[in-house]
């Protein structure tokens, strides 16, 4: 059984529009995603890493259309594991475990790692929506198409645009 | 640089001498270490579930005698992450940061990796109190004493007894 890394925040869960929701409602800042296109998360929205701090702003994050049914799927195929770089925001571990037992009730525990970097989580296959993880990681890499990304060209990985690609190419 | 993995409970942090004050002050009952040799936490403290699902349980757990100087030695010389199987506690992830901020601030938050399962996780050394985590390690495995470990004898893994015995060991 190969084992699967997903990423959470800009694959499983759906930030940026979180990210546009408190840009608007603390800023009044009305942001499209196309001016978003190429620019790094904390390039794109003006106050970031205050979002981010927010209690339960990890909480109320929606999970991205489709996921919850693939990532069923996929957890019976593979050996999924959940991995996400979190450690630089204390705040969000908590809201992140509670966040999984919610939406995604068939992930264990056992199934979930939350990180600093991913360079010591080893697997077959990881999906990811940042080059940071994706380069450095052993296996097959799939890209999940965000913003951020948007405008690069990709060789090494895999593009997705959305959860119904992932199914089409692992299940 | 070889990568050294160290886990926090019953390693970096004393949670024995947590444990043993919960049920003091919770059910009355005092403990000696010397009842606890050979027991799982679970079988040797009445209501240990509770205690570690407490708010703050893992804020208030001491740092292990010698742990912090030895831990900033062995930061300078190895490629060290802080490898805790947490994920089971929701509210123990966000109190780990922060304890490990407060006492080992020389600790980055991207050598910190919080998991169910450390099989996923990968390095060259581990320091741990717990077989699981040692027995299917690939590297070389050293296991932290402890009450529930101390009447076992071991063959595939190096004993110490306290932090004095890490540093002689890896420094």
């Amino acid at each position: 059984m190969k084992r699967l890394l997903v990423d959470m925040d800009g694959v499983l869960a759906n930030v940026y529009e979180q990210f546009i929701a408190f840009e608007k409602e603390k800023l009044g800042i009305t942001r499209e995603l196309s001016e978003l296109v190429g620019k790094m998360e904390d390039e794109a929205f003006e106050d970031l890493y205050t979002y981010v701090n927010t209690k339960d702003f990890f909480t109320n994050v929606l999970p991205m259309a489709g996921s919850i049914d693939t990532l069923e799927k996929l957890n019976a195929k593979y050996e999924l594991f959940i991995v996400s770089a979190a450690t630089e925001f204390p705040l969000s571990l908590t809201e992140k475990m509670l966040w999984l037992k919610r939406y995604f009730p068939f992930i264990h525990w056992k199934q979930v790692v939350l990180c600093g970097t991913k360079e010591i989580v080893s697997g077959d296959i990881m999906i990811d929506d940042h080059f940071k993880n994706l380069d450095t990681f052993k296996g097959q890499t799939i890209l999940f198409s965000q913003p951020h990304n948007m405008n690069r060209d990709i060789k090494d990985h895999i593009r997705v645009e959305n959860w119904n690609e992932v199914a089409a190419l692992l299940l």
